[in-house]
């Protein structure tokens, strides 16, 4: 067996952990008792430990010398064998014991934000999350040294690759000036506007029905996934086993809705990978920015939008009878409506989204700079939505700092792919429009399978063959360019 | 670090992987979407190649050579040390590949029984069930060559260790001879005794709450466990993990509520376990025969009582409201009815039971001696339920060799353990009931506590640091007997 053969059948193995790995992170969110909290930890680490250590032998770093040697490799291939390597050497320097503890750490630390958020207690969950960002901030600087990487840019990569600290302050410097004032433009404008909200209890068993059927709609394949319920949604699984969940509230049914759609996104990205790759690193979902794309794609371009609302409206209906807020009109306000006292990231609108985005990277920025600490946080999350959104979390840590699942769980580096997908996802998307001048009509009418076939052959079913800028120029013909995401926003609102 | 604590870490991680494989089996049985099943299927044969590997290390060995010789253990950590060296023994000479293929084998043929099983189709099954067969008797002939026992025995000892073809035998023949005459008078009797079945449609949801009543009475722990539905009941998961399931019917009530039952008895088992030693081999559950001891425990000596019907009967008619059905009387009767065209073990009443495993376990018996083939098997099992029970199966092998998961999971030498766990129970439960004269009234009155008690200091808190034979000496004062089910069946029919 070549020496690239056997590194296929390591890989194989690898990703056989990897998809256990997220369906036992799936089952603690969803399905495990409390009681198994620690079980759950210890298993989780030992699992990391294990991937770790087989990705790291020496074998697999002689088997890729070798197979570079040896060359004579497909396209695909090659690009299969790159993912190898830079997997190889961005674990290759990290001592085992400390994958270990980290992930034990993660999830601990995630099962205290579980319980502690509600209480908005920062104190109690502070040794939590300063053990939990000690491991990972020693990991990052670890990677730092053999990478040649400042440490923050070496979590940027893993979430975002090719982004860095560099490039990202440009993108986001230009949505700094534009997007404030465009914020302040259109609240001004809703301000005098009418809008009915629509009027609880929704239950939660329409509420599922209804997210089914948009499921349904939009090409989600039930024989190779699921819906369930969970504390903060999520898409995971692998691409024949989604396993997508949303929250339920039953004074109101819209956040689950648009919940369910942005997963529904993300779960179409995996269930549109190419199968005869499912188990390589070059078939897998490319990054986390991508995955955003299309998560964002699906939710904010798609289904927040008129067109939807058209094929919406009968279900809605359907499901829980007549209202006022019931028309296209008032529904199309409701979901694109900006509510200048949201401090909640996730239900935050379209404009000011990045500004939350960007409230958390420049804390990120600093912290692995080492210019604040884990203890400053609640004072500089107060100090940037003040800053970029006028509004103060002092005192009010659940709706600050302890908001998000990101950072307990331990993924820092993670929240500029959201702002990222979010422009891949509108440059896409218009060259998607601009290919199907009747897509609207399709929209209205509930017929998803035209928009679900261009997303799987230009952009599913490439998987990790291309990296983001080489697919945007294929598919879009430019880099990424956040004109589109701004035009959009200035002719939406 | 001592060897003896170097071992204790590797089996730590080796429980964990264990503790994930059976949460992934779990999942794969009750929420996988069926487009998974490759894919989960390749998991866990990388699982079990996985923990293979790291129990039959070379490193493994010399560490239990250099603990024997440094000595020095207490009683527990002694026996620690035994069950991982037999564990280390029972694999060592399996290549590694044979594990990975027959873990895949073994699912896919579950797998595929689950869909065959419905269409009555032997022909569609047999060459998964052949492949699958085929790798379990290679692997079972390497490990008879290394341990020096037949390799049937090998498989025996894997659920019922210290129990041979030999003691077996002797075992059941005293039951071949007892229980048929026994089952006659009974029917005989039976048959001229009017009972009225109880009239359903009884909604799941109900005969769940139903259930989740009587596990809560029964001291299941929920915040270490839950209950779900799946097509076979079983019960999985870990201490601080139980996972339960049982099936559900709506035309009748009983059959789940029993298999809730005897599930919770499994769960108390688990749940009864020593925290401190929840990692290492002898804090395991010792056996599947001391398993089925503790479910058949609860189940048949204690919810198919009088004593038992009298606490549920209130339950019952508060679900369900009023029958004519519902006297303790004639509820009595239906659950200790001999149904003399049954074909099910699963659905057997407790005199006939055992006559089903002995079907079962003649026919391994032959088919690893070679004197049948896997083509043999429905005609086998004719013959068998012919002889002990006087029923055919001719033509309806989903209700004759398809209708258990044992066989097509890869669970061969499993069933004489339920019998032998009846047989345990039995010596078990009369003791407590010497001990405790007045069990019956906390019965009645829906108190639990002093039997769940009694079953945590006496059998679940001693997990594996004692033999059967030990256990049984030490709880009832003598070796395993099977007088004690003769004269229970004797007096309860």
């Amino acid at each position: 067996m070549t020496a690239y053969l056997q590194l296929k059948t390591i890989f194989k193995r690898l990703s056989h952990l990897q998809y256990t790995q997220r369906i036992m992170q799936w089952d603690e969110a969803v399905m495990m008792p409390q009681g198994a909290s620690d079980a759950r930890a210890a298993a989780l680490a030992t699992l990391c430990r294990t991937s770790q250590k087989m990705l790291i032998s020496k074998k697999t770093q002689a088997l890729i010398n070798k197979a570079k040697e040896q060359g004579g490799l497909s396209s695909w291939d090659n690009t299969n064998l790159m993912w190898m390597e830079k997997q190889y050497n961005n674990a290759a320097d990290i001592p085992l014991h400390l994958v270990e503890e980290f992930s034990q750490a993660g999830t601990l630390c995630e099962q205290a934000w579980r319980q502690l958020r509600p209480q908005n207690n920062w104190q109690a969950f502070l040794p939590h999350f300063k053990r939990s960002f000690e491991l990972i901030k020693k990991i990052a600087e670890i990677r730092s040294q053999s990478l040649q990487l400042a440490p923050y840019d070496v979590l940027l990569d893993d979430y975002a690759p090719g982004f860095t600290q560099k490039n990202i302050d440009n993108i986001f410097s230009k949505l700094k000036l534009t997007l404030p004032p465009l914020a302040q433009k259109i609240k001004a404008r809703q301000a005098t506007e009418m809008r009915i909200e629509p009027q609880g209890p929704f239950s939660i068993d329409q509420q599922k029905a209804l997210g089914i059927k948009v499921m349904s709609a939009l090409q989600f394949d039930f024989n190779r996934g699921r819906l369930d319920a969970s504390h903060h949604p999520f898409c995971s699984g692998g691409p024949t086993d989604v396993r997508m969940t949303t929250r339920y509230d039953d004074d109101e049914f819209i956040t689950s809705l648009l919940g369910i759609c942005h997963e529904t996104g993300h779960a179409l990205y995996e269930q549109g990978l190419p199968l005869e790759w499912i188990d390589q690193p070059v078939g897998a979902i490319h990054s986390m920015a991508m995955h955003e794309s299309q998560s964002l794609l699906i939710e904010m371009q798609v289904c927040r939008s008129k067109s939807f609302l058209e094929y919406l409206l009968p279900q809605i209906k359907a499901e829980f009878g007549l209202q006022p807020a019931f028309t296209i009109d008032n529904l199309l306000k409701v979901i694109t409506k900006i509510d200048p006292t949201n401090l909640i990231r996730v239900n935050a609108d379209e404009v000011t989204y990045p500004l939350h985005i960007i409230v958390r990277y420049e804390i990120e920025k600093a912290l692995f700079k080492g210019e604040i600490t884990i203890e400053d946080l609640p004072h500089y999350w107060d100090e940037g939505m003040k800053k970029y959104l006028g509004l103060t979390t002092k005192g009010n840590d659940k709706d600050g700092v302890m908001q998000d699942v990101h950072w307990p769980s331990g993924a820092f580096g993670y929240f500029p792919a959201y702002t990222l997908g979010r422009l891949i996802a509108a440059q896409f998307f218009a060259t998607f429009a601009n290919q199907h001048p009747n897509y609207q009509d399709n929209i209205k009418t509930g017929n998803f399978a035209p928009l679900r076939a261009w997303l799987k052959d230009n952009i599913h079913s490439s998987a990790s063959s291309l990296s983001t800028d080489d697919l945007l120029l294929k598919v879009t013909g430019k880099s990424l360019d956040s004109d589109y995401f701004i035009e959009y926003v200035k002719q939406s609102f």
